[in-house]
């Protein structure tokens, strides 16, 4: 019965003594790429009841149980932070919601702008980003990706006590703007596409109530740059890095 | 005589009236990838004197030659800020070093650790990768990639004013270790391997009279996000986005 380092996100309840049955992908990756034995030991989560120490009660090719024994760490939600970004080239969308994930963002939003390139995400392999990311760094909270949706649309349902972040590459003082800020609170941050907002869009920021504009400083980031960089000053000043 | 949103960077002097010879690579960018004309206009820059618009006055397949005009954004230098990082996974390690430019990292410095993966590292490919992102970001000046030396080579020889920010897991409150500092002065921050520091380097860190240590959060960030985030941070509390 030895002990291994593999952590794993499973979409079922858990407690002491629960079953939890695999899929034929989990079950692969744990007997065919981990090489997992009977007995041996993983620790699981579900987003919702903490990380679990489980052990491999049955195995097979295509699928498999394993049994949940102990709680091993208590369920830590991360701070109600959503994150707005315009999905961009794949392989820095796929990073962008990564990090996303390990930065600590509660919720994952893809917006379409009139500058934005994509009309459409692959909502479930973001979803599997974000879950292999969760299981990586250690975390028991999975963020929910969102279908992607225009800004316009977006911005007409925003519930007014949510503070959104606009990342202005225009703007001086990041960290006055949020140092100011006393409580946590409901927030957002919205990182724009690679081509900025277009007028009309920056007009909408700038005149709605809930917007506060930062600045990530005199160079221009790249949008999975500048989703990191969001992240950790607010996580830094209002978040759970405090 | 069109514009274009071209930058290049050039290793050669800039200056009103000054003919730019291009390499083989620039030519190819230029006149095979971007189309410019004779005549078309871009903007160069050379790590030292500032932004310059330049005109395309010779074109080739194998060469070519730009004219330097007028000085278009002054330069442009980053704080004294060091990046040491073990370097991990190529596509990650370029990551790091395109990240650490577009945030602002005065030199860039790959450690060997004990648990570093790498034995050696591209420090041409990665310098190549710096040079896009200054490129890119609309910077002026280009950090320096070091050659992979051993992180015990690189503490024997430290310079005892300036100040070494260690990313540890283990520690709580970030913001409060760099916010208590009130000068700028001389810094360097240092992101370990995916697999953590020895608990010799980390002896050997942590009894450093030159060593700070701050923590990014409870969860466990990979090596290019926690460049990312802790250059942000520094950045915002005493670098160039206060």
């Amino acid at each position: 019965m030895a002990g291994s380092n593999v952590r794993l996100y499973v979409d079922h309840p858990l407690g002491q003594g629960q079953p939890v049955p695999l899929t034929r992908d989990q079950a692969h990756y744990l007997f065919g790429v981990m090489r997992l034995q009977d007995g041996d030991a993983l620790a699981v989560f579900n987003g919702r009841d903490g990380e679990w120490r489980a052990t491999v009660t049955e195995r097979g090719k295509r699928g498999g149980t394993l049994t949940a024994e102990a709680q091993s760490a208590p369920q830590l939600d991360p701070p109600d932070l959503w994150l707005l970004f315009a999905p961009i080239k794949k392989a820095r969308t796929d990073f962008i919601v990564e990090k996303a994930a390990e930065m600590g963002a509660a919720r994952i939003m893809p917006v379409q702008t009139e500058y934005t390139n994509a009309e459409r995400i692959r909502r479930d392999r973001l979803q599997a980003h974000a879950i292999e990311a969760a299981e990586q760094c250690g975390g028991t909270y999975v963020p929910p990706v969102d279908e992607l949706r225009k800004i316009d649309a977006i911005l007409d349902d925003w519930p007014p006590d949510r503070r959104l972040i606009f990342c202005d590459e225009a703007l001086a003082g990041a960290r006055h703007a949020l140092a100011d800020q006393q409580e946590n609170g409901k927030w957002a941050i919205l990182i724009g596409p690679e081509g900025g907002f277009s007028p009309a869009e920056r007009d909408r920021l700038c005149s709605s109530p809930f917007v506060s504009q930062i600045s990530l400083g005199p160079r221009i980031l790249r949008a999975d740059t500048a989703v990191v960089a969001a992240l950790a000053l607010w996580q830094s000043l209002l978040g759970d890095w405090k």
